[in-house]
């Protein structure tokens, strides 16, 4: 399920994949960015655009980036909400910040910052185009 | 979205992630593997039980074989169904199989069938607890 | 550590990592095709060429089957042994067999089969492209 | 292969395997996490222990924090070189301090910090035992 609650920010929530978890019984840590990445996605289609169509111009977003802090584990079988919001659009740069919940109890699990540049096909940096500037600016001016 | 469509089978529907992917430009044939576990997590939260509680009884499902045959590839950001279909429930051991498609388009993407056998906390194999096997069995007169 | 034991089989050898593992304590079950997979690479590293240069020739093998049977788990810090044999080329087609074990032991873990298709850059079936159905046939001849 | 390198720094030294890849055709930014992790345990090898005889002892070291620069992508195939530095030892958190480097060129790809807290079997945060304390030390005096 998403849900676009800002111009700029989307709820995700899914629940937690057998795959996801680790030997110590929780979800291993590498996944947040797994879920990172799928809220980015999520925002992007709930705003009525994709990544998928921002590559097809031409351009990526590549990670520059990563900061998370781990507060509480999340576990098999849980249903989790991933908060992303945009939080930054510069002409070659962008960050989301992002707040992972326990979709039931409301507990808040680990929050993490990333920051993408943008680059051509090549993987030289580049600006990103001014079209996508514009529909990702609304969250800027909210 | 997690819908049963049998008392034995159920669709999950999801889009896929930019991590399920690889340098080919589709979907990692292992994370079919990872979709078919998803889809038996689903079907067994939608029949109202959970593979969490299972556990919780002291018991696993081990995977003993896996079977799967890929006939289109799936993309980043397209929308998939798993159709999962419990297929057989013996004393020790269980059966799935489950069809993946692109959900837009119904185009079938891959088939697959995956054995488990039941084993206790020391990896030893077991009968699958009775009640469990009476909640599942529904699926075995449907 | 690779090393090529036949003309068209090699043994490789690595630890567990830990993100390889699940909440059973044990190695997901789809780690076993991502090993399967170094395994192909690495046999193609000691018949001295490379995946990478096939794909640069502008084809890649998409894989179109898969079986594997689980005889025992593997753990987190195990050295593990696969031996990856290519066992059969042809002109579209290739085939290869695995057997995972413990490489301190020599407890048979798993077993697997892998067939793969020859693509174009389009996804279309094409040709083994000649030179390298000439490198690989040595093992068809062993 | 797994060199130590000075009294509390390791490089180990691997493949990029293809199910590392994304469709941006470079290694996905989840998997340098995983990287990490297996240096941490390389590390622990290569001083005569093992992270998996730590659990033994009833602790885990739960990932409490990350940070991660991007310099350059790794692709399929390349060897590279994780260099994993255990820089802090306290008596309940542990820091770690990594650079990953293409090993043919040296080129220098990503940068990373985690922090660890320990943990006992039931979550809570608790002292590192005293004797993983004095074999990590040797790290502090170096």
């Amino acid at each position: 399920m998403e849900k676009l609650i800002a111009p700029d920010t989307v709820h995700t929530t899914f629940h937690v994949r057998y795959a996801e978890t680790d030997a110590m019984g929780i979800v291993h840590h590498s996944m947040y960015l797994v879920w990172f990445e799928e809220a980015r996605s999520a925002l992007m289609r709930v705003q009525g655009t994709s990544y998928a169509q921002f590559e097809a111009d031409g351009v990526s977003l590549a990670v520059s980036e990563v900061e998370m802090r781990f507060i509480a584990p999340a576990k098999y079988d849980q249903l989790i909400t991933v908060e992303c919001r945009l939080s930054e659009v510069k002409s070659r740069k962008m960050t989301f910040e992002y707040t992972v919940f326990n979709a039931e109890t409301g507990q808040k699990l680990t929050t993490g910052i990333t920051q993408h540049i943008c680059i051509n096909r090549d993987g030289i940096t580049t600006r990103i185009p001014p079209q996508w500037v514009k529909r990702w600016s609304v969250t800027e001016n909210s």
